[in-house]
């Protein structure tokens, strides 16, 4: 174990300058940024961010869907390199932390190697990847996605925004098709990415650094539920068929059963639209989305299985037709033994407290999973909150997990 | 009881000339209109009405909010006359029917009678009221209330839609701000509104005639519940503090209060509104609308309060704040013992098949009985449609409604 630590002021200066860059204020001083990507504001912070790999050196490549990876050679070129990495896109009103700790971390890590003069046997890579969030072009972690061989570079280029704008137009636009193909042709040593945990459980069990075990599979299912319009004063309840109650028995039914089934199985409807949506009319149409996860692949079908048959019988009850979309599905994630070892112990050497957790949320770590070990570093998110201008991630604990980041790196890249 | 009988294709005839105005067709051949109040539309439709009255040599007088009234005077011009009518503007994809049968059957009445070369002692009125169906300016049945001094003429020409235009500005604009004062100086000796049942109580039980005894009480309030906006994925369901299932479940008590207490209590979820409304977050607001109705007032405020004591309760045991608002409240209104016994013996006379019934929705009518002995006459509403292109009435259901209204007016006409 190495006596090196990061600078925690150089990689908040970055964190708050990057920010600067599409910066969103919120009212009570919180603020945060709007970087949807391929945006001029993602153009902006991708073109911030490679200056300053070239400013410590490393040789920057950009590949055919706009993922940027910056090199600091090791002292054996032909080992396969260590790479770290995140995202740099943001949510509408997104935080400053988001996928921008992992990479910022990273150039941090590099720039205390180097202030130290060590020259590890193996590259430091420090990547980031295009449209993680998926908030404009979907599927989110469409770059890493791509990076990995697990979607085809045309169909990436082909996917639209809500506006009609095409994905590869906008990567032309902003200077980012660059010339290396996908997937990549060699894959790294190893992938460690840091990130905020965007839910409370660390800030709830007061520990410092969360050592991922994999990601929850998630389910998500857009269902729609038909009945009958009709005058909300005139027709009697007998002789109703209200898409809206079939909507609201499945909302509670969602929560029964990820109460029922608890471990790590969630369950929300996020998104609920009703047609007309008047005071005075019984809907003739609602329709909604189901978000399921767990980290269980059998446990994750067991609760798609029981909560559809629950809305097929309530709509049948009611009278209504229902239907079901599959808007996204993915199988759960198990990071590699090791990997999660090295991080849980490095954090317990630099005296921290640490939990094996899964993620909740989606991460590029786990594309970059499909093709080389890879490992997930959280840190506490102050109330829990991330997607958000609010935000925040104590001082302490980003150099916790900046420092667990680089022991974690040196140790790999050694090997 | 006089042999006279209306001609029900003239009455077709008025009802689907006034219907081409804005005419709004449906993809199977059904079509309605959209004269929004004070529209262009319901300006042309205005035109179109009062320029029939002339025809049949009414004089016509327009009042300060622009309620029409044609009058064809009887033998003793110091009687109080007897006053038919209902509303021609619509909502924005409205029926033929609704409002439009009331005043075109009044029309038909009157033509009716001038044919037979009758002469009734009371003059024979027929009104159209300004903006009944309050789609644009609320609140509903605006013209009528303000004619019976329920509402100040002057709050009522500051009405504002919802694009911040004010009523005043455009009754001026489309010519129909009268001279004539509100409320009006002298009330009719009784006024009869013909109107489609707007649910499908009559078409169930195959009766052909409504006797309608009163108008149900109406309660609109709007509810927002406010939680803690967060991760679908990364936010365990102990964490929770989600208005959505908080909202689910005051919508499934709606319907369990309303089918416990049975009679004619009714209760409707008709609109709600999600935020941030993304699959993957757990919202932070929920805002939905809750329409209570009953004949009753004592019943209608025990729903009201049980629905909202649970709606209290369960947003607590969330950790969600909740507000109400209330949006609309009208007490029942019963109408005139007489009147009702009248409209029906009158059907029985005819022969046709008569049920007594409370209206669930608001009418020009209830204004009326602040002010003078009123009924309304129903017919059926093929599957109880209406607020809706499809909306019908069969044509031998159309004259069976119009006779009775050309009978009740000639009895209450001879008083």
């Amino acid at each position: 174990m190495h006596h090196l630590r990061i600078d925690i002021d150089r990689l908040l200066g970055r964190i708050n300058a990057l920010g600067e860059i599409g910066r969103v204020n919120g009212p009570n001083g919180e603020w945060g940024s709007a970087r949807i990507a391929l945006s001029r504001e993602d153009a902006l912070g991708r073109d911030l961010v490679v200056s300053w790999m070239r400013d410590l050196g490393m040789s920057v490549s950009v590949d055919a869907i706009g993922n940027a990876v910056g090199t600091w050679p090791g002292s054996d070129p032909t080992a396969a390199p260590v790479m770290m990495g995140s995202h740099i896109d943001t949510v509408r009103t997104g935080g400053r932390f988001d996928g921008n700790l992992g990479v910022l971390a990273g150039l941090e890590v590099v720039e205390t190697v180097q202030q130290a003069e060590l020259r590890p046997k193996r590259s430091l890579q420090v990547a980031f990847f295009t449209d993680e969030e998926g908030a404009r072009f979907p599927p989110d972690m469409l770059g890493s996605l791509v990076y990995v061989g697990g979607l085809a570079l045309e169909e990436a280029l082909d996917a639209i925004d809500s506006d009609g704008v095409r994905l590869g137009d906008e990567l032309n636009a902003i200077g980012y098709a660059g010339s290396i193909p996908c997937p990549a042709a060699v894959f790294p040593h190893a992938f460690v990415e840091l990130h905020i945990e965007q839910g409370p459980l660390l800030e709830d069990e007061q520990v410092t650094i969360g050592a991922v075990t994999g990601v929850q599979g998630i389910s998500w299912t857009e269902v729609t539920v038909t009945g009958q319009s009709a005058h909300a004063g005139t027709t009697p309840m007998r002789l109703r068929r209200d898409p809206m109650v079939v909507a609201a028995q499945v909302v509670t039914e969602a929560r029964a059963i990820a109460r029922r089934m608890g471990g790590t199985q969630v369950a929300t409807v996020g998104h609920l639209n009703v047609f007309p949506d008047l005071v005075n009319v019984i809907p003739s149409r609602v329709t909604f989305t189901v978000d399921v996860r767990n980290t269980e692949e059998d446990r994750l079908q067991q609760a798609e299985q029981a909560l559809f048959a629950f809305a097929r019988r309530m709509a049948a009850e009611e009278g209504c037709d229902i239907t079901t979309k599959p808007l996204a599905r993915f199988k759960p994630v198990e990071f590699d033994d090791r990997m999660i070892d090295l991080v849980e112990k490095t954090a317990q050497a630099l005296g921290h407290s640490v939990k094996r957790m899964p993620s909740g949320a989606g991460h590029d770590a786990q594309m970059l999973a499909r093709v080389c070990p890879s490992a997930m570093i959280f840190v506490p998110s102050i109330n829990g909150l991330s997607h958000n201008i609010a935000e925040d991630t104590a001082p302490a604990d980003l150099a916790a997990g900046a420092n667990v980041l680089l022991q974690t790196v040196l140790t790999l890249a050694h090997e």
